[in-house]
């Protein structure tokens, strides 16, 4: 507890952007949030009052700060599993609990775990052999989807393979590299749509409204909320499925859950267990920031409210463009400027060419409309220009 | 200019709650407010990763501080007019000027500025004898309301004064002790109402809608947005009166004019250069909080959109209740249970009896329903009961 607050003090795990906009929504409800970071360069040491050096997989870091705090939740999904079990064990309150986070860390025992609950997956299979990727191409069709069961994210650790002989070399350099690998039929999708819930350790669980996720070579760079002219009994049943899923898998705080819908329904693509960037449009989109309602979540107050804020929300993540052009200060003018409703976020980072640095939300009326704002607002914000 | 952002740095004197709510503020613009704080144990001090320790009427603090920063603004008016001459002359940015500020640090230049302007004045009058004050009582008739010219506020360094003689005593107590006064007749209001305005540097004012706040003993208790039933020619030519004045006075950065609405018109009550309690309603209330709106202004950023977000918001300050009873974190429980929507702003404070710890803003369609369930939020938080 914060003798000065009288309120616990809730750590995070990692200073990236993730962690810098909790601890933003941390001071509305009295804290500080309680940041183990890797450098004063991380974006939430820039901003955060009490922040502590250690690498996550360092196990000492670790223990020095999960025992300062009286909650401990994460940044990111890197942290090993057996850490949290370990620290757990000396008495740490660890959300989400490793059984749960697992899930996020690991895409085979996701599936695995997906197929016994009865939830939606693609077709799958595990690869420990370079023949187990050859004979699911062939039997589903090339070309086939190849991940890394661990440590993917943005596009990495994911392959598509056009063939045998693909699939034969690059299974095996992965298998003789160590690497743990799944492989899925390509889903025939219509678009991608994302449901965000918070789970308390009570059993509380709140849903936000479905979104839809625009994916650019597998980077995520923009997300509409509500997802555009989704069936109203689509909606539901894909917020009852990341609820069965919050609940089965005992997630407290935040759960992600990627989905793509397809001809034939929803099938889950990925899941994460934090805020997440599909879910930064509830800044100022929903009454209830996905932020605050991790912390909520972790600290077992009751959730928020998770309604719009607005018939249409949009948010489109700004990235790094070429170096040099004009200054970020400047192009926040010109945006400003041409938009003094678009509701900026800059995550403190250096520029690099494809690196996400900030995102910028617009709320308004009519789809196309707040669309466009928000896309030129992030291309500004990137190349200095707009057409 | 902050190497590592390439942005410039802004810094603030003083570490109360609107430092506080500033450097939440900033981190979305990708900043990090630099902080001038008496103490560690400072509302924005528990909060930000930049603090510098220093007394505000220390001029070599402030030196050191002010040329650590790209520009300066103020958490409150006790900054000494002669300290930020002196820093201006020698190059600092400081924000609002020495020459704008000077009408929110003293009243008896603020009411012959506005008079020059033309702006309205109560019926007022220097006081410099305790004659001065006994005539204007038998004049204007009794009670008429004594004011302090400097320091004054929530209150405090305003007196009711009822009849010659109490005005002889307390006139010639305080001028005694070196106390400037002022003295206004006392305005038959109707209710009080105020302002929100914010100016660039560049000349651009943004004004939010008109609010209406609850004064409870000297103490504002409650804001109402919009002013309910206000006729829309009076907010017009609220908010012209606001933004003329900022114009007029040189002021950068927020200004609030709070003012009374009496049957023949308005007449101005006081001027605050800072993000202002009447103003908190914003973080969630309008598209652009004021705290952003105020860091763009000093910035010379383009101003923000201060549509409203819904028909009603109502913001209720928490008052600090007696010491004992439930904790604040037990409050929150039951807060959040009963009113998922209720948005919490805790200011890291001790609680004292009377002090404002913190405030709830409501959101919804309609007056009574989101003012009483802003009252009783409130009230919750402070007692840890409800009736």
């Amino acid at each position: 507890m914060d003798t000065r607050t009288g309120l616990p003090v809730v750590g995070m795990v990692g200073g990236g952007q993730l962690a810098r906009m909790t601890h933003q929504a941390a001071i509305a409800l009295g804290q500080s949030l309680r940041v183990l970071a890797q450098s004063p360069d991380d974006g939430a040491a820039l901003v955060a009052a009490d922040v502590q050096y250690g690498d996550h997989t360092d196990l000492a870091a670790l223990r020095t700060f999960a025992k300062s705090c009286d909650v401990v939740t994460f940044d990111h999904e890197h942290v090993p599993t057996e850490h949290i079990r370990l620290l757990a064990a000396e008495g740490v309150k660890l959300f989400p609990p490793a059984d749960a986070l697992l899930h996020a860390q690991d895409k085979r025992i996701m599936r695995e775990r997906l197929g016994a609950l009865g939830a939606p997956n693609p077709v799958w299979q595990p690869v420990t052999e370079p023949a187990d990727l050859v004979a699911f191409g062939t039997e589903q069709g090339w070309p086939v989807v190849l991940k890394a069961a661990r440590g993917g994210y943005d596009g990495r650790g994911v392959w598509l393979v056009d063939d045998a002989a693909q699939a034969t070399e690059l299974a095996g350099t992965l298998l003789a590299g160590g690497t743990r690998l799944i492989v899925e039929e390509r889903v025939r999708l219509r678009r991608e749509l994302a449901v965000q819930v918070a789970r308390s350790p009570f059993g509380q669980v709140a849903a936000y409204p479905v979104v839809e996720t625009v994916q650019v070579d597998g980077v995520c760079v923009e997300v509409l909320a509500p997802a555009p002219g989704l069936a109203e009994e689509v909606a539901v049943a894909a917020q009852q499925l990341a609820i069965d899923l919050a609940t089965a898998l005992g997630v407290v705080g935040l759960l992600a859950v990627e989905l793509f819908e397809t001809p034939t329904g929803l099938v889950v693509n990925e899941l994460a267990m934090r805020p997440h960037n599909s879910g930064h449009w509830t800044i100022e989109g929903a009454r209830t920031s996905q932020f605050e309602q991790h912390l909520r979540a972790v600290l077992d107050y009751p959730m928020g409210d998770t309604a719009l804020t607005a018939p249409v929300v949009v948010m489109a993540n700004v990235l790094g463009g070429e170096p040099g052009g004009i200054s970020v200060d400047e192009r926040l003018h010109h945006l400003f400027a041409a938009e003094p409703g678009a509701k900026v976020h800059l995550y403190g980072k250096q520029v690099r060419p494809g690196r996400k640095i900030g995102h910028v939300t617009v709320l308004g009326d009519e789809l196309d409309d707040v669309r466009a704002r928000a896309a030129r607002a992030a291309r500004w914000l990137r190349e200095g220009t707009s057409e």
